[in-house]
């Protein structure tokens, strides 16, 4: 095997593991360099650092302090990356940590973050998933099962001062439109919780109070949550500093498009196993700003999908313009409504399209004044026949398992 | 062969035949009538009922009255069927008139309509695609060949006057926000070019002051514009009306997620060959809103993409809160900036966007405050080789073919 | 549309259609030549010139005169091939003909022709499938359905005299092995129901002496009834002669691998629309000594299949040598028993392993002395489900519709 | 992680590993037991037992004594299995040992076992292939890298008595038939290198005396090397003996169809995550035989193939009768000619159609005297582009690196 750069310790505090970080700065020092054509291994912790515990109880995920995340593996440095290059990363296998088979998923209380449906789905709850080899299924959430769709929600390198110095300024100009909006517009620097990982002294202080949260994916990729983005595809990285420095965390077994349900895929400690290498000069060459990539040659395939519509008219009527994410939020309430038919609760229909490989589709923009967004479930994951019928639906569960709750203090 | 229930002559103005329609309206007679389980033919203009011409010039984009879109076959009556069943509707399959065997593509000026980049292109530019069996080219971009995933870009059923009075009062409002706006915020009815189909008299003239334009999707399906939608995929559609009311057109040949271009796809006149039978009280026992479908077991597959990543900060670097819209603009304006390294005009690669099978996907809608949209170009569309590598792109194209432009006048 | 270069009247017998031969020779006279580049459309009769009828009788299955067999458009010329070259052949488009939306299967009875399982199932049956479009549905076969995967069971350029001579030694030589055996072991020359396109007068009779016969796939080609040839292919021919003289028909709509019914997949007349082009010299270029070809971009996709073993054990218990064949026809067998659970006839079974787009796989040839086949069939073309439960079968069919048979006379 | 029923150590001689055995026989005692539902690992040596290195010569691929293999791991009893049952074995997931990130593939000499091609490459030859996780590729054979097709090259449950004795009788009259034969036509009962498990004295040796060889596949599954037995898939196994009994071993990184090099796919040394459960009296409810399954929801996919034909005339001009495995020899030889054009040894063509994930497919065996076979190979495991042009091929490699071979002595 190849070496394991970064080792996590899942029963150690995160912040006292020195080769994991929290924040974006470009002065947060590199853990270790590799030469371009490298492979490694790097673990990671889930994204909250373990917070989230294996157990019937959504409290963690209620009463969590959202400036701790997310736990990051890295800086790793790559030995000649010059601002202005492409880093190829191979993402060659991920895996969950051996001694750690399961992952969670949840949405938070509409007062600690909430999520894309918090509207109606308020309160804190929780669903956890247990891995089967290939495969998950929840003790929360009966007749589901699928093959996980393993990626990281979270890679990156770091900015330079200069970008570091757009995103705050941007991030905190916007956030101050409406500073006590619930939940919130944006996430600032917030130096009481930082984890600036080698950095110390003074120089942690300064780069703690004014380093980029890793919550909203920017130019240099973070924390996309693409779920597209698993183990066997390869991405084209924008380079920035010296080195490249590239981290990640926020490793998912599997999630939908758009990670709607926010606390969040199906999170997960693990490792993961890239190659690194550089294509000199590669964002002028090819004129990127956003990282692009390849998808992998190995995942799930489905044949057989039902696909539910939405429009920008929101659930109260209001018409937005081309408003794809109300689009989007009309499929999904649709989708929910049609799986309660069956007999899932509407919890557990929201972490069914959190969790497994659903697609979200743009599929119409330009026909004034509606957007059409499509949500594809594939049929396949369910072990029963979702598919409509001339008889009508037929209620395959009983209501008597439910996902945890647990309704704000 | 099935009886062909709708004709279209295209040497006829679209006005002539009275089994076509270009509003929502459900005072507009059946033309024909089917039981449930009966296949037939439908033969439909392209959208602008043969507005565009097969040449070299983009004067009649930037000239047509968008007041007098889309020309639709229909509506066709399906005997027992009754407010809130479901219609169940299957693409049997599709196909252009033999005699027609081209469609076109391109983009609004900014002042008539627009399109998703008209900040980008604001003027009429147009490209003409022949037809190869179930493959297309143009003659006015060069290196690029597909598939056809042939589908309707609109297709529904009649609304009732309660929903057609919701729609109007919506979106009437929602203009009259900003009325003066370019590109318009919606459209209005507007009597002057409404084809009511066989309405005659004054219930003609009253139903064209009021019937719906039929440009944006809404509850009943309508112009999706969804690409899936493919011969072969199956669809179940609300009923509002006695009879149903089933009409279509706005054939596409091919057509990339979002339809960028907006004029529009690969806009063709052809047929439908379709199927339709009920689901009674469908829409309460599924809890339907809006139409959902499965999709054909027959399409195009690519097993290799390059796609490419946009957030929600706009091309002016002004931050927008988890919008898909704008998050989906900078991964297309990011495409074009990668296609024009290889020779292609930016017009040229935003209309392989338009045109071909690319997927537009929600990747993150949670992560405040940026959305994170993807575009998926399938490589083996072009006939060259578009994957970054540490040489650096190839200029295969020299720039000597161009898409006609015609400037506003 | 382009032109169609042959057209085919169903109404008249082959014989007299002067653009259709039914055996391989040099001197069959072009019938249309076009140039390197071209697309044309060809019409075909069904493999029988129509000796198979849309009936609910087996007879004709069962008298069938096979030396009639196949009836092909053809030749056609290409300007500039010459003996050495690979005639490219894009098949753009396949369908059946609009008057004649239909197709049939059967197994001929052991003492004329026969088929892969014709031990078990002796006597002549037939199954007449529908077509809806894209899918297919038999009066005959109850509970299954599918899209057509629509190709040529045969196609290829005309052999010189030196193949030709070729293979009339070989083949003469191995039927005189055993020249009694029933079914006989191939089909050699035989002048008197030949059609020689427009040769005629003593040129006609020498050739219609000596030319091969369509029933083997050979070293050109031919009747290779490969399913995967399938509309939207692209192949390359060896050439022969001057003018390459290509030749076409035998059109299936769907066809299992193997074509183990013998007559054969879902048989049916229709049209090609091809276009040609050459590589010079190419099959000294790439070593070519048979056809190369690559598949369709649009072909069915299913993600689900139940597989079936089989071994060179026959099902009398003799061990083969690996031998493929046995073994496949072990995995057939198997697959039917297995269907038959379910309701079906064993012939019922059969036409569905003959037609559907089951998938024949090698999966073992070194294992001495067995070889191990693999049958896939694809779960989603039956109504219901295939799968195996800790339950058991349920019977879905009650048997009271079967496939018309015909006893020997 | 679930428990580790039988680990192995690869420093060990397989032969001191009690939970191993190389025979089939059910005598050979359980060495672990669980119940239906359970989830466990096992652990497998190289079917060779680590006889051959990973090093850079072809001796160990000619000096081995075949009589070894192959070394399974087991037999597990199922608690409740009973004669008839079917045994429901999902492959949860399959890895090579995190020590041994390696196979190998080679071809043996004529002399000692051959292959399929044994005529064309009687000498023993050797490549040797580096995991990069999911991925691999040979330093032997350059231009060729692809994700693996994991496989259990073989499993299956123990034979009762008297399926033991149809075996041996069946194969012994058969080898007898031509007992000089060189390659052997089977493999016979062989006392000496029996590895017979926890059985011990005079029932061991009376037991090894007549336990039936591994190399063959047979009724009860085995050594099927189907490729597509992959990690993911779910297989219904034929329970002969109480407690069913299932070994498993030969673990393949990849394989194409046939695995027509014998020595063999990509062998490895690994582990299984598999879970097991019941049907009862499933063989009779089924019709079951062979074994059945289901393919993983994982797979690589390929839309793009470059398939070459074979038919039964072999490659000295001989006829043979609707032979597949003639046909697919020819099919092999073909491809075989074709990479050489791109600068390939044969040797090393021969080796990528044994490694690589190609499809083997019975395209036509009912066109008299000639069977059809066709070989699929994905064109994306190649570094360069090996579709055929005008141009012609180009010439990739130089011929500086080649396979080991190592010749008779």
């Amino acid at each position: 095997m190849p070496e394991t750069l970064i080792k996590v310790d899942l029963s150690q505090s995160a912040y006292d593991n020195d080769m994991v970080h929290n924040r974006w700065h470009p002065d947060i020092p590199m853990v270790a360099t590799v030469k371009p054509g490298a492979d490694f291994i790097v673990e990671t912790y889930d994204w909250t650092g373990g917070f989230i515990k294996n157990n019937d109880s959504a409290d963690d995920v209620r009463d969590i302090d959202l400036s701790i995340v997310h736990f990051l593996s890295g800086p790793i440095g790559v030995e000649g990356a010059e601002p202005g290059d492409l880093l190829v990363v191979d993402l060659l296998d991920i895996g969950a940590k051996p001694e750690s088979q399961w992952g969670f998923n949840g949405f938070f209380s509409k007062k600690n973050g909430g999520g894309f449906l918090t509207e109606h789905f308020p309160q804190a709850q929780k669903s956890i998933w247990d891995f089967e080899g290939m495969f998950t299924k929840s003790r929360h959430i009966p007749g589901v099962r699928f093959p996980g769709l393993i990626h990281p929600g979270l890679i990156g390198c770091l900015p330079d001062p200069k970008l570091l110095a757009t995103w705050n300024e941007r991030e905190i100009a916007f956030v101050n439109t409406d500073p006590e909006r619930v939940p919130a517009l944006g996430t600032v620097p917030f130096g009481p919780t930082a984890h600036m990982g080698r950095l110390t002294g003074e120089a942690r202080d300064k780069a703690a109070a004014e380093g980029a949260r890793t919550v909203p994916p920017r130019e240099h990729g973070g924390n996309c949550d693409i779920k597209d983005l698993s183990r066997g595809s390869k991405i084209y990285f924008p380079v920035y500093v010296p080195g490249a420095g590239l981290s990640m965390g926020d490793l998912h077994f599997s999630q939908g498009d758009g990670e709607i349900t926010f606390c969040g895929a199906i999170e997960m400690a693990g490792w993961v196993h890239l190659k690194v290498d550089l294509i000199k000069d590669g964002m002028a060459k090819y004129g990127i700003k956003n990282p692009i990539f390849k998808p992998s040659p190995i995942t799930p395939q489905y044949d057989d999908y039902l696909i539910f519509e939405g429009i920008s008219v929101d659930e109260w009527g209001k018409q937005h313009y081309l408003d794809v994410h109300v689009a989007y939020r009309q499929a999904c309430l649709n989708a929910i409504e049609y799986l309660k038919k069956f007999g899932y609760s509407g919890a557990q229909a929201y972490s069914i399209l959190g969790t497994a490989p659903v697609q979200g589709h743009i599929s119409g923009v330009v026909d004034i004044p509606n957007a059409c967004a499509t949500l594809w479930i594939p049929t396949k994951i369910f072990e029963f026949d979702i598919n409509p019928s001339a008889a009508g639906p037929t209620k395959f569960l009983d209501g008597s398992i439910q996902m945890p709750l647990s309704p704000d203090l």
